[in-house]
C-alpha cells in the first residue's frame, strides 16, 4: 500500500463526463489499497471565464487589494471542480472528501495571483487517509496569515500537488494531463521525436523553462527541492487500464542519476519563439556598463534570457539579450529615451523575428564537444547562429525564427533522439 | 452617519453590467458618509448551473457527505460574485474588501444546504468599517465547527444580509430586490394593488410564509427576533436617484406597532396554490388520531399547513390537512398503504386543485367581525369554502382553484386594499 498523489488537469476536468472518467481511475487506484489524494484544476475555460468577467471590472489603475480580490474570484474554479469530483467518487461508492486551501490549510505568502507555498499541514489529510478516504485537495490555491485566499498562478495546480506529495511523503506525484509524457522533442515539429521513459530533474527543469508546456516549472523546482518522485501520464487512456501498466506508464522524473537513467547525453531539444532580440551598440567599455542596461530594464519589471556581451574593440562593445517578445516595444523604447542618452552608445537594434533552440541533457557534464556538435551540425545546414548561451546541462542558440524547425529536426537527428536509448 | 448593510439579489448581480451598477449606488451610500456592509447572491443562473453539474453526478443513493459536498460546490457562486463586485468597488475608487462566510466567521449548524447561523463574529468587519473599507460578505453561506462549508438553502442571502445586520447592530438593512416593495396583493392579479410604505413584521412573515417571494421567510424571523430594521426596494431604479429619497423608498417592515403604522385592519391579500387537500374520511373519533395520521406523514418529511379536524357524527370524524403539492402523491399512498388499515377510517380523498387565499392584517387583533366580512364577500361571489383556517393576524380559506384570481381580487376591493391608507 503506497501514498499516491494524482494530479488532474482543466482538459482531464472539462465536463462531467470527463469527471466521472477522473473519478473511475481514481477509485481503481484506491480500491488497488492505495491511500489517495487528488488535486484538480478548475474545469478548462472556467479561470478563463472568471478572469473574464473581472477585466470587464478592472479599475483603471488596479492597486493591491485588486489582486486580492483577483484572487478570491480565481480560487473559486477549482473549488467547485473539487466538490464535484468528490460527488462522482461517492457515486462511485467512495469515501471521499474535497478541501480548499485554506481548509487543509496550504499556507502561503502574500503574492496575490502568483503566491508561494510555506507550508501544508497534513494532520486533517492524514486523519482522512486513515479512515480510507479519498482526500481531494483544490489546486492552484492557498490561505496567506491573514486569512485572505491566495492563488499560485497559471498552471499552479502542478506545483500544489508536488508540495501536497511532499508535505506527506508520498510515494509517487503523477500528473495526469493531456499528452502521455516528455519527449526528446515537439512530436509536431519532429514526427520521429520519441517519449522519454525517464528524464532527470535538472533536464525537466531546463525543458520546462524553455516553454514546453508539460509541466510548471516551479512544480519541477518543488519537486526537485523536496525529491518528490514525479510523473507525467496521460489521462486520455481508458480509465480501465491495468493499473500495473497505467504506474510504469508516461515518463519518470528521477533524481537519482545512476540509477534508472537512460544514457543518452543529449536528452532532449527544447526550442521557443516567444522572445526577441535587443542589442545595445557601440557601448564604451567601462565598468557598470550591463548594470546601467539591465538595471532599468529590470526595473521596468521585464524579464531578461540569454545574455551577451562581446568582446571589446577599440574601447567599444555591443551588449545584447533577449526579453519576452511582449515585453520588446516597451523595452526598446525605454533604451532609447532614458538609458541611451546617458550611455554614450551608438544606438540600440533589435530583431523579433529569432528563436531560441537548445540541447539539454545531463550528460553534457561529463562528455566535451557536445556544443561543437550542435554548432556544426546548424552550419552544414547552414542556419547562422546569432547568439549562443550554455550551462551545466544545456547549450542554446538564437538564430533566425524562420530556421527554428529545420534546427530541431537537425539536431534531434545529429543526436539520434529518434533511436531508443541505449 | 449610520451603519448600512445592503443586500443585493442574484438578478441585480446578474452580469458585470449590473455588478457596475450596484458598486455605484453603493459608492454614493458609502460617500453620503455610511458605513456599509453589502451581502450579494450569485449572478443569477449560476447556483442552477453548479447544481445542474452536480446533478449529472449525483449518486445514486445520496449520504450526507453529498450535502457537505453540494454546499463546498454552491457557495463558490456567491464567493464570486462578491469577489466582482469589490473590484467593481475599486473600480468606483473605493478601499473594498470580500469576505467569504468562513473568514468573518458567519458560524452555523452542520445540516448542509440547509444550515442555520449560529453566530456572526463582527470583529474582522468591524475593523475595516473603521478604516473606510466597504466590506462585502458572502450570502447564503457560513462554516461549522469541522471547518466545512454550509449553505443556507435558497435564498439564503436574505438571512445572512438581516443576520449580519443584526451581529453589526446596523441602523437598517436594505434588500435591493427585482421589485419596488411588498404590495397589498399581487399586481399581476390586481392591477389596482398598491405598495405599502410600511408592514408589520408579523404581517411580512404571514406574507412570506404564504409564498410571496419577496423576502425568505427566515430572514423575516431573523429579523424579528433581533428587531432588525428591514426595508424592501428595487434595484432597478437609476444608481444615482436622490439618496434621500432612496432612503424612504420601498417597504419598511417595523415593530413598532404604534408608530409609523398605517390604520388598515387588513394589510394584504396572500395566495398560493402549491398546495393539495387530503382527507382522512369516517375516522373512529378517539384520543390519538390526529397523531397517529400526521405522524406517519411528517415521518415521511412531508409538511403540513392547514390542518382541520370536523366535529364528530356517530362516533366518527373527518380529517382533513393541504400538504404541498409535491408531496401530494406520495402522502397519499402513504396513508392508503400505512395508515388507514391500522386507524378504521373508510377512505382518502384527495384534491390538488385547490388554493389557499389569506387575509393578513395585524389590526385584525383588536377588529371583530373581519373574517365574517370574508366569507360574506367570497359568498356573495359563489365562491365556495372547503376549508378554513385562523391565527391571531390571518385568516385562511381553501378553495377551489379556479376561483383564486376572483378571490383575491374580490378581498382586495371588500377591504378598500386599493385605497391609500388613513
Amino acid at each position: 500500500m503506497a501514498l499516491i498523489v494524482h494530479k488532474y488537469g482543466g482538459t482531464s476536468m472539462g465536463s462531467t463526463e470527463r469527471i466521472r472518467s477522473v473519478a473511475r481511475r481514481v477509485a481503481k487506484w484506491a480500491r488497488a489499497g492505495h491511500q489517495m489524494v487528488v488535486v484538480p484544476s478548475a474545469m478548462s475555460g472556467e479561470t478563463n471565464r472568471l478572469l473574464g468577467l473581472a477585466k470587464e471590472l478592472t479599475p483603471a489603475k488596479p492597486g493591491g487589494d485588486y489582486y486580492r480580490e483577483l484572487d478570491m474570484l480565481a480560487a473559486t474554479g477549482e473549488q467547485a471542480s473539487s466538490a464535484l469530483l468528490a460527488i462522482a467518487l461517492q457515486a462511485e461508492g467512495l469515501d471521499a472528501v474535497s478541501y480548499a486551501g485554506w481548509q487543509v490549510p496550504v499556507k502561503t505568502n502574500s503574492a496575490y495571483t502568483k503566491a508561494r507555498i510555506e507550508s501544508i499541514d497534513d494532520q486533517r489529510v492524514r486523519a482522512d487517509l486513515a479512515t480510507g478516504r479519498v482526500v481531494i485537495i483544490t489546486g492552484f490555491q492557498g490561505v496567506d496569515d491573514e486569512g485572505y485566499i491566495t492563488t499560485l498562478g497559471r498552471g499552479g495546480s502542478d506545483t500544489s500537488a508536488v508540495a501536497v506529495a511532499a508535505a506527506l511523503k508520498a510515494d509517487e506525484c503523477l500528473i495526469f494531463t493531456d499528452v502521455d509524457g516528455v519527449y526528446t522533442t515537439d512530436p509536431r515539429v519532429v514526427p520521429e521525436a520519441r517519449r522519454l521513459g525517464t528524464v532527470s530533474f535538472e533536464e525537466m527543469l531546463e525543458m520546462a523553462s524553455m516553454g514546453s508546456k508539460v509541466l510548471q516549472i516551479r512544480s519541477v523546482e518543488f519537486a526537485g527541492k523536496y525529491r518528490v518522485p514525479l510523473r507525467v501520464l496521460s489521462s486520455f487512456t481508458p480509465w480501465d487500464i491495468d493499473i500495473a501498466e497505467e504506474a510504469q506508464s508516461g515518463t519518470l522524473i528521477t533524481f537519482e542519476e545512476d540509477e534508472h537513467m537512460e544514457h543518452a547525453v543529449v536528452s532532449g531539444i527544447a526550442f521557443n519563439r516567444d522572445e526577441a532580440k535587443i542589442s545595445v551598440l557601440g557601448v564604451p567599455d567601462k565598468p557598470g556598463i550591463a548594470y546601467q542596461i539591465l538595471g532599468a530594464v529590470a526595473d521596468a519589471n521585464v524579464e531578461v534570457d540569454v545574455i551577451i556581451q562581446n568582446i571589446s574593440k577599440d574601447g567599444k562593445t555591443d551588449f545584447s539579450f533577449t526579453v519576452n517578445r511582449g515585453d520588446y516595444a516597451r523595452t526598446m523604447e525605454l533604451l532609447k529615451d532614458k538609458v541611451l542618452p546617458g550611455l554614450g552608445a551608438q544606438e540600440v537594434v533589435g530583431d523579433t523575428k529569432i528563436c531560441k533552440v537548445s540541447i539539454v541533457g545531463i550528460g553534457m557534464r561529463s562528455h566535451v564537444g557536445i556544443a561543437s556538435k550542435m554548432f556544426r551540425a546548424l552550419s552544414e545546414e547552414g542556419i547562422n547562429i546569432q547568439m549562443i548561451s550554455t550551462s551545466e546541462i544545456k547549450t542554446s542558440v538564437v538564430i533566425d525564427e524562420k530556421y527554428m524547425e529545420l534546427a530541431v529536426r537537425t539536431l534531434h537527428k545529429a543526436f539520434e533522439l529518434d533511436q531508443p536509448a541505449a
